[in-house]
């Protein structure tokens, strides 16, 4: 039976006036043209190791109608292990998403009533993840959004003190180290002052840190108020099982675990990381590949006229010549080459590349000299 | 590095009053110790489909490293067909309990201030999913329990009218059909009657339907405030993979997809769902033998001193002679056959037993008898 559309009056009433209000975050476009090559979503473009895939269709069974481990238990263990922390310092989500939206709704208060209110802050730097702002919103938190230097480093902590935008007490501060979409990976020792600074709880996104020089994981095992988050999708090639984690202080992770739907975190996914665990050498080498391909594709661009900003994430972003970046946007889509473009004011003169195959990079680069031609 | 346990008091200061006095909902047990028989989560004692089996084994590949589909739409076009709706009356969660709980977050204002509000409501009658007054616990909202008739039926709405308890007016009301853990089914015409009578959003969980003689789908294609629940979980055989769904009118439909988490359904489970909506004569076949399962076991325990309730589920709820429930429980345990016990009052006297194969009915049925021998 196909339903007739009601008068819109009566479903309005039914929904809270602020989800009511709320823009969804917006995913990068999954197009299901052939052909294109997809360097718009950060996603590894190698595949995850052969042992994994093995492990994933051994599990392939009557296990399937039994519930995953509730807890994602075998694989905090394991990863406890290789953080040299405890179990009870990991909680495992449905990608490392849906960790960040537990953090919002764990830790920060809605806002009622005018004003500035700390305990309802979401703070965080920008341009960064775009579903910040979105995870505040839906909260009915403030987003408090301050800006990075021209050079998209962190502020100078004596800048923010005197600036008066940065509040020091936000009930959460978000952190993307490496950032994106900028690249640029942030000192653990900068890290480490800001979050002394910082009387919230802080969170140090590092979903693209395997692509980094440095991490900043013990900082999350030294403060009480500082958390890392760490994802299996980009750097282990499993954006399609959903599996990120928190590694804290095991109050903060209950604290977690409360607001936490239970059974979470999917059988095969569970299967997949534990997997992925064991063969962490074939990972790693997928890695330097990755580096060496964006020192590559960075020089290349360069001489082609490109600024390329510094970058130890899986992907650059780059300020094309001549034409402005949205065109540059659509002329590489016609040339069935596919970018990110994003209409933040800092970056829109900007597209972001993510790192592919070396067959990928040169496909891009033949595509730049094309357009560069016409 | 092992961490130091700092001061609870830094990390209490960091956590939302509302979140310290949460309770987390707790799961049943899925214990790990060989040769028990699991008759305590309704999981379906047969497996998924070979078919399913092969389609998940054939979609481990190189496809794992890129996003799944963020918004489902190959399974939400294909389930639109089977319900005879339009995909925008469909949405595919991590499991249908994420449903649950971004209905609470689309719908249910927190609670500010004092005395009774309806839009701060959630509503539900009681034994039920005791997740219910969980999900309002997190929201900050007020958990209306109103009690089934003894019978464990639905209050005759006149009844409801002249008690005060009832509130037309909530935000969210959840009625479970087949309701668990009692296992009776509510009446299409009465859920209608109830559904007209209730001014906010009213969620239908169907979870067990599949097990019962009727439906309530049309509902939710009907009323503009009222959605449906499902799940491949239980009559699917895919609690591994996390995936559920509501139908319902668009503008719910959109508002909580709002909410939601980008890809939030990870990519096996809807090539598993997909692949499940392609077999589902294998499924049916499975249901008619629960059916009959349900029917031989429920005899045979009346015959030894059960109260057995009518059930339209995956599972029965029983009351056995002699000695109290708990210890009823810890007796089968010691015999290896896990069932469950609840401690609300209304069923603290009764164990719920999920109706598994032939052979595990027997066994039940083996150790019941040597308990009342002993």
């Amino acid at each position: 039976m196909a339903r007739k559309t009601p008068p819109p009056g009566p479903a309005r009433r039914l929904i809270r006036p602020l989800v009511q209000k709320l823009h969804a975050y917006v995913p990068g476009e999954q197009p299901k043209i052939k052909g294109l090559i997809k360097l718009n979503t950060n996603e590894n473009p190698y595949p995850p190791s052969p042992k994994v895939l093995a492990a994933i269709r051994a599990a392939v069974d009557d296990r399937l109608r039994l519930y995953p481990n509730p807890t994602a238990q075998p694989l905090r263990e394991k990863l406890a292990k290789l953080h040299r922390c405890a179990p009870g310092n990991i909680i495992v989500g449905n990608g490392s998403d849906e960790l960040l939206a537990l953090a919002t709704r764990a830790f920060v208060e809605p806002h009622t009533g005018a004003g500035r209110s700390s305990r309802s802050t979401v703070q965080y730097f920008t341009p960064s993840y775009s579903l910040y702002p979105v995870l505040a919103a839906i909260q009915g938190a403030r987003a408090n959004a301050v800006g990075l230097t021209p050079a998209f480093e962190l502020p100078a902590l004596e800048l923010l003190r005197r600036s008066k935008e940065w509040d020091f007490d936000a009930a959460l501060t978000f952190v993307t180290t490496p950032n994106a979409p900028t690249g640029t990976a942030f000192p653990t020792a900068t890290l480490d002052a800001l979050c002394r600074a910082q009387r919230g709880v802080v969170v140090l996104d590092e979903a693209y840190v395997d692509f980094a020089r440095e991490h900043a994981l013990k900082l999350a095992l030294k403060h009480p108020h500082v958390l890392v988050a760490r994802t299996f999708s980009k750097a282990y090639a499993l954006c399609f099982q959903r599996v990120g984690y928190f590694v804290g202080h095991p109050a903060l992770i209950a604290a977690l675990d409360k607001v936490c739907d239970s059974y979470n975190v999917n059988g095969l996914g569970q299967v997949a990381a534990l997997a992925t665990l064991e063969d962490l050498p074939y990972y790693r080498a997928g890695f330097r590949r990755i580096q060496e391909t964006r020192a590559r594709l960075g020089e290349a661009l360069r001489e082609l006229g490109f600024l390329v900003r510094p970058s130890q994430a899986n992907f650059i972003l780059v300020r094309p010549p001549g034409l402005p970046a949205r065109v540059w946007l659509e002329k590489l889509r016609e040339r069935k080459i596919l970018v990110r473009w994003f209409s933040y004011p800092e970056v829109r003169e900007y597209l972001r590349i993510t790192i592919g195959t070396d067959a990928e990079a040169d496909a891009l680069l033949r595509a730049v000299r094309a357009i560069l031609r016409a």
